[in-house]
């Protein structure tokens, strides 16, 4: 029997693959990981497509109960856990599938749409972005952020900023959020930023602004993640363009 | 009408998104991209699940036909073109949506899998990446990689080698010849190594080498990319003692 490990994309129960549909409906439990990340449909929708129930897989599940709950199941039964996104952006999915491993489980992985290439659509190359960093919540004392972006622009690279979140008490960092803390651990107010919401989705909101502009004016879609430029080929100007 | 920007993912026919295949489904005309990067299933399966015929865009078609041929059949008709693995993950791409825009043309994007974040599966964090490079074929005089490879190292990042490809001409580097490159080009032939072969389907190879092992011991799954380690978290180490 199979763990199927399937990435679940950016927006809504339709992002799913035609051979990940498939799977989930031949599956006999499916797991849906729902702490690193939050898709933007109700899950009734997932289940409706699937014509399945989903067990919500919280934090204390995965990182205390999964061999109980999940990893020995799937030595007997064809299990799916579900990841928003692609299935290895986090951590703790690299950890789960070490520990299948371990345990002589057979793994399969489905892979999805990232926000790491879906920022993509902004219009800047994605071979020109430096280290990814995050911003966390109670973020006082955080100054990795700020020394990945220095580092970045240094290179001259785009640095790409994705924002906390605690999908299951309904709590996002937004772009303001964001671009007030950068502001406060002194990167430049004037310096021009792209905020970006609800990527993934057929209607992205997508704004270029300069960080002090960004921290006022709010981005009401979902998620978010906050990009500040590198050095700009004529062609990222222009597509840049677009969004001012 | 719309002109839908559709990535197909890195394997097969069944990598579309559920939306996706919906959209193809009603789309008039049916554009694949098939010469910056290619499936590894006969188009013949697109179509069957599809249902409809497909027309090959080359070179010359998406960069001197692409308003006749494409863009301006989208002001009256549905219109898709399939790009293999996520929209913009190529500049080529970028491009046809700005001249989309500037033609008042209505774009939607439905996003998927890139092996930028498909190389999660190796069990390197994708947070430690640094900046990505490509190895072109004709690469006697090339020595960006090495450039960014050297810079990436210094920061303890991780390198993600993408190799040219002729998908029309079925030509594609493979990681042995890119290892050789990089070994003529001045890398220590002692460096640890993860070459990668067909990313995204069932069965990826995943093989962790010395630069100088990877040069003689051949992948035979397709496509294939190269990563160079940074600095190693214990989790990462214990990922890749799996592939050793």
């Amino acid at each position: 029997m199979v763990l199927y490990i399937i990435g679940l994309g950016l927006h809504d129960e339709k992002d799913i693959s035609v051979k990940g549909l498939e799977i989930v409906k031949r599956c006999e439990f499916i797991y849906l990981e729902s702490y690193t990340s939050a898709l933007s449909c109700p899950i009734e929708k997932l289940e409706e497509l699937y014509e399945k129930k989903i067990i919500i897989a919280d934090r204390n599940l995965i990182e205390t109960k999964i061999e109980s709950e999940i990893l020995l199941k799937a030595k007997e039964k064809n299990i799916a856990l579900l990841i928003i996104g692609d299935p290895f952006a986090a951590t703790t999915h690299t950890d789960i599938r070490l520990r299948a491993k371990e345990l002589n489980i057979e793994v399969k992985i489905i892979h999805n749409a990232s926000v790491i290439t879906a920022v993509g659509i902004i219009g800047l190359e994605l071979y020109k972005y430096g280290k990814i960093t995050s911003i966390p919540f109670n973020n006082e004392n955080i100054i990795t952020p700020i020394t990945v972006f220095n580092k970045n622009k240094e290179l001259g690279l785009h640095t790409l900023f994705l924002l906390d979140l605690e999908p299951l008490k309904r709590k996002f960092m937004t772009v303001s959020e964001a671009s007030s803390y950068l502001i406060k651990k002194g990167i430049d107010e004037n310096i021009i930023s792209i905020g970006c919401g609800g990527l993934g989705s057929f209607e992205p909101q997508i704004k270029v602004r300069s960080l002090k502009e960004m921290s006022l004016e709010p981005i009401t879609r979902y998620p978010q993640c906050l990009i500040i430029p590198g050095k700009l080929h004529f062609m990222e100007e222009e597509a840049l363009s677009f969004y001012k």
